[in-house]
């Protein structure tokens, strides 16, 4: 087969309302660091990560970096800041991923919750998928949150969809550190 | 409410035919690292992991130790070892999973491909149901690998199904290091 892609950048979308999506991303960056590959992370909803994943992440260093998103961009709307500023965080934090892509420094780069940040409109699907479209061949981008948008995963290479099929919210049992933040 | 569990050792089941499921397991361990919790992973399918994961997993030592399964237990069936041979590695390495499950040294046990053991005949569902009658109740438990079985569900707390939306194989591109091993 002539069109055989040996060696190539992947982009991954991790969607879906189940667990797992960052969770992985963070599994992809323990595996790239055995590969001594570098890995960088945007983070698109401030406030999103516990300490102990943060934590965590340091022990990669330096081959894993996290990049928490522009200022002022601080949870999903539940605070008193104005839209617009929301707006402009995320605007400036997809900039940003955009010159770390670009900077020859990473193979792979997540953006961590970027469907949200789209889907709750602070993101112009438009400007994301120009991004994709800059993308340097062998880098992969990781892609997480839920509700990918369709044409995202149009362009995608690699799409799971974490599904919830049990959740033990239901029965009562509180988020438990380790396994839920 | 009276029954609000505030702290507990959960079954996470990781199950599907998609992405994500030892992943997002390896994500867990850097979360856990995070809190300093220790983590032993226990390998049902030996030979499943690369060096990438093998040597990114031993950053997080010593928080995280990694243990193969039992001597034999080489691949799915695609050697020439009798069948009994594989029957006994994988009774011996839930064996093992026991004894380290009960030591207390652990916040979280891995069994990576378990689900995949079960289903292809090598243990008996019966004998993991025992074992998870058996877990400590502040100890955590990820059970990974597609087909888990309905009364595995039904046991565990915390169930995702890792669904494929995409792959890059449909479109020949090979598997890419540091994404899909």
């Amino acid at each position: 087969m002539a069109d055989v892609k040996k060696k190539t950048g992947l982009i991954v979308v991790n969607t879906g309302d189940g667990k797992g999506k960052t969770t992985a991303a963070l599994g992809i960056c323990v595996r790239a660091v055995g590969y001594d590959m570098k890995v960088a992370i945007v983070q698109f909803i401030k406030g999103s990560w516990h300490y102990g994943e943060i934590d965590g992440i340091k022990r990669l260093a330096p081959n894993v970096e996290l990049f928490t998103g522009g200022k002022g961009f601080v949870g999903i709307m539940d605070d008193n800041l104005p839209r617009e500023e929301h707006e402009k965080a995320a605007r400036s934090t997809l900039e940003y991923a955009k010159e770390l892509m670009l900077s020859g420094k990473y193979d792979i780069l997540v953006l961590d919750e970027l469907n949200v940040a789209v889907s709750i409109g602070l993101l112009k699907l438009k400007d994301v998928l120009d991004l994709l479209d800059k993308k340097p061949e062998l880098l992969s981008l990781v892609i997480t949150g839920r509700g990918a948008q369709d044409k995202l995963i149009e362009k995608a290479d690699l799409v799971t969809e974490m599904k919830e099929i049990k959740h033990p919210y239901r029965k009562g049992i509180l988020a438990q550190k380790g396994i839920d933040y």
